[in-house]
């Protein structure tokens, strides 16, 4: 069997997250229809992470086995030709058999958009959060410092998460103000369920105001989802590169 | 009766073009629909022209006429609450009352955004047109310029166009590669029915090297669509700013 790495973007507005569902549109759904049809075969596709719904990608790496013989140079072309507009395959190369899209995966790099202006962008609007209120962008940085490291982020993750541990390296954070965007890049070896979102949120109330900055390592060491700001709209967040 | 001029931004991408249709929605439906709640009364809406189906626009302006009271500086907040996220007011201003979007207007300046490129970019679908075979700009740029002045464009206008004279003053044409984009910005007093977008069509086919970049002077002289390449697909043109 071949394995394969294809790296993947998508407007993620009108899906129901990456995460395959029998009854929604879904990224997995759309990349196992597709590749099934190229490969003449049942495909499962596996993603470095399930980005949620209406969430982005533009860097989302897969992998999958086949015993298909097409050329890995004219796979993106032929998902291309296949794929409805708000998904694109961008890089294919073939992989030796251990690897996989998220059990090899070190990190993953989010990065959420806020505009920071009076007046939304109608253009933008699908890959923003419009935030009116003035952000203090110095103070999101430094009250986001507690959150770097391995912690434990159960104050910053959905209530219906899976179990398992809630212990996440969070290797880089930084909250940049570009023109009258506030971009939040966050690194992790992995997140939990709507952590980007749950953090983006939280550094917003403080960046408003209405929230200390030593609110941050409070919730944190609460490790109770109701002491962390609310959650910021999918709309804003990218999955923007894995590394390997 | 006060004199208003908005200037818009929308994601055409979900809309039968600018003009009023009572079945299907609409740029100016929309203004109408909200602007009349606002003042209480209603608007009709003037445009600085008509966008097509699919078309963008990030400095659309529009006019109206009220007898409201709403404070200007309050006008664009409100509108952006009634909007869908696909239109955005951005500003709002009093005009003397001989202003009218559409009579005032000197020029219009169209931009055409082509992604040049292997792939496809998920994220920027909506807003520019994929062309995976290399284009040459500096041909695409010299063969534009037999169009610049006052000339006929009866070859490069939609068979179905109003009645009227063919005749436009096209005042700026411009043919630049950005990274892995090539951008056509037009300037013209007014533009006929797809005018822009058979202009982007013809260049496009002497920028792949199937039409000799002397054709497009054969094409204006003929005044006959037919001579003229295909139009190119809406979803990569911007109304991108109204001169008064």
């Amino acid at each position: 069997m071949r394995n394969i790495k294809v790296v993947v973007g998508y407007d993620g507005t009108d899906y129901f997250g990456f995460q395959y569902q029998p009854e929604a549109p879904t990224i997995q759904g759309e990349l196992e229809r597709v590749l099934s049809r190229i490969v003449k075969d049942e495909v499962t596709v596996y993603g470095s992470g399930r980005t949620d719904a209406r969430v982005h990608a533009t860097g989302q790496v897969i992998s999958f086995r086949t015993a298909g013989t097409i050329p890995i140079e004219k796979l993106c072309v032929a998902m291309n030709s296949l794929l409805p507009d708000s998904i694109a395959a961008m890089e294919a190369e073939e992989m030796d058999e251990s690897f996989h899209a998220r059990y090899s995966a070190i990190s993953r790099l989010y990065v959420y958009d806020i505009l920071n202006r009076d007046v939304p962008d109608a253009l933008d609007s699908r890959f923003c959060w419009h935030v009116r209120h003035p952000l203090n962008v110095t103070q999101m940085n430094e009250s986001a410092r507690p959150l770097l490291g391995v912690r434990d982020f159960s104050s910053f993750a959905c209530a219906d998460r899976d179990d398992g541990s809630p212990m996440r390296d969070l290797r880089e954070i930084g909250v940049t103000r570009i023109g009258e965007h506030v971009i939040i890049a966050m690194r992790a070896n992995a997140f939990l369920r709507s952590m980007a979102r749950i953090i983006v949120g939280t550094l917003v109330e403080v960046g408003m105001g209405i929230r200390p900055g030593s609110d941050v390592e409070r919730i944190l060491e609460a490790a109770d989802r109701r002491q962390a700001g609310k959650t910021a709209p999918a709309r804003g967040l990218c999955l923007k590169e894995v590394e390997y």
